[in-house]
């Protein structure tokens, strides 16, 4: 250690090095102050100095009375007339996975039967599930189709959790998005469960509308995506 | 009263005019159930079952310990190319407003000079204000514009708060937004404070980009609207 490199620039630098080469990741606690102490054999003053220059690089960020965390990078996710989770996630250059929650057929609420323009009191398909970018949950979601068309759905997306690839065996080549509105909520107890973030954490809930070419909704969905993991793109093509 | 209507709808009826007639507008905290059994001339749970009627139909929500209050519906906010505050809000058949907070002039941040496409060390105007609709803060916002380019902007900005109008004047005809990042946070303290909502009750915060009619950056922009009294819509225009 020369004089130029303060002994707290030294323990960042190493620090820093254990996040690049994946030793803590996205999320996950660094050891405490104690053990970082022990670790490089210097006073807490010192490990707090270091810790202080990654904050201020937004790399680790510390939660009242829980710890120092590594800061996640969100995943952008792009929001337009096509939209496909798995070729999102992919093109972020992650690895997509979604995880079934429920499938059931049931009466649609007002709501879902004014978006998909069917009359009040018809049967729905109801698809719950989480989606995940590289095993870490990063989405709620729920999507809701029309039953009387769709009589196949719940079978297939048994099978394959592809709502592009029940869709297309419906015989629904192509769909797009017609309208989204996004809000900011806080997630509730069970939301906070299946995502893995703390309850009242921030969540971005979306209400999307898909429709097939002829301009007929095949999907009614919301999504209740972790806001600390999602940054939702929003660009013009 | 007749036989076929329960006190309590009667009740509920009376309140969902006062509500429909503005005498609570969105926001506001009903009376206490004892103020409204006085009212009213019943016992407490006769108060109780019109509120949760009126609940039930979204028109009011009990927050633990505080009371029951008038539901805010959210003002829809278009987001598209064309972002324009004022006729976001006057579109909804809201009267909007801006509140100047701060103009200055400084160096760039690293993430402004880069979304500005300018020099680092180059010098920004900043314009922090808050956006309301109906006399209500809705959202926060900070805008950055290139001093150099815009040099009489702050001038303009003081004399009038439309950004739309300040820019024609430095003779940018036309802008559009290039693109949009949107994510779900907690309100900090001082933005809870102007936006008039709880600390850590959600909020959407934007990060846009416009660009004058040539593609260069003319002003990047992030906007912190408060969760409850807003939706994002993104309609493909």
């Amino acid at each position: 250690m020369t004089r130029s490199t303060p002994i707290w620039k030294a323990i960042a630098a190493s620090l820093r090095q254990d996040i690049a080469e994946g030793l803590y990741r996205a999320g996950d606690k660094l050891p405490t102050e104690a053990v970082l102490s022990a670790r490089f054999g210097v006073n807490r003053h010192t490990v707090r100095q270091a810790l202080a220059a990654l904050a201020d690089e937004g790399l680790v960020h510390a939660r009242r009375g829980a710890g120092v965390f590594v800061t996640t990078v969100p995943t952008d996710y792009p929001i337009g007339r096509r939209v496909r989770f798995h070729q999102n996630i992919a093109a972020a250059g992650r690895t997509p996975a979604k995880k079934v929650l429920l499938l059931e057929t049931r009466t649609a609420h007002i709501s879902e039967a004014e978006a998909l323009n069917i009359q009040e009191g018809a049967q729905v398909h109801v698809y719950e599930g989480l989606s995940l970018s590289e095993d870490q949950p990063i989405a709620l979601f729920r999507s809701v189709f029309p039953a009387q068309r769709f009589v196949e759905l719940p079978a297939l997306l048994g099978r394959n959790p592809s709502v592009t690839d029940a869709l297309e065996a419906c015989g629904v080549a192509d769909y797009m998005r017609a309208s989204t509105r996004v809000n900011a909520k806080l997630a509730t107890a069970t939301q906070a469960r299946h995502l893995q973030i703390a309850e009242h954490a921030p969540v971005l809930r979306t209400i999307g509308i898909n429709v097939d070419d002829c301009g007929i909704p095949v999907e009614v969905g919301r999504t209740w995506f972790a806001g600390d993991k999602v940054t939702l793109t929003l660009t013009d093509t």
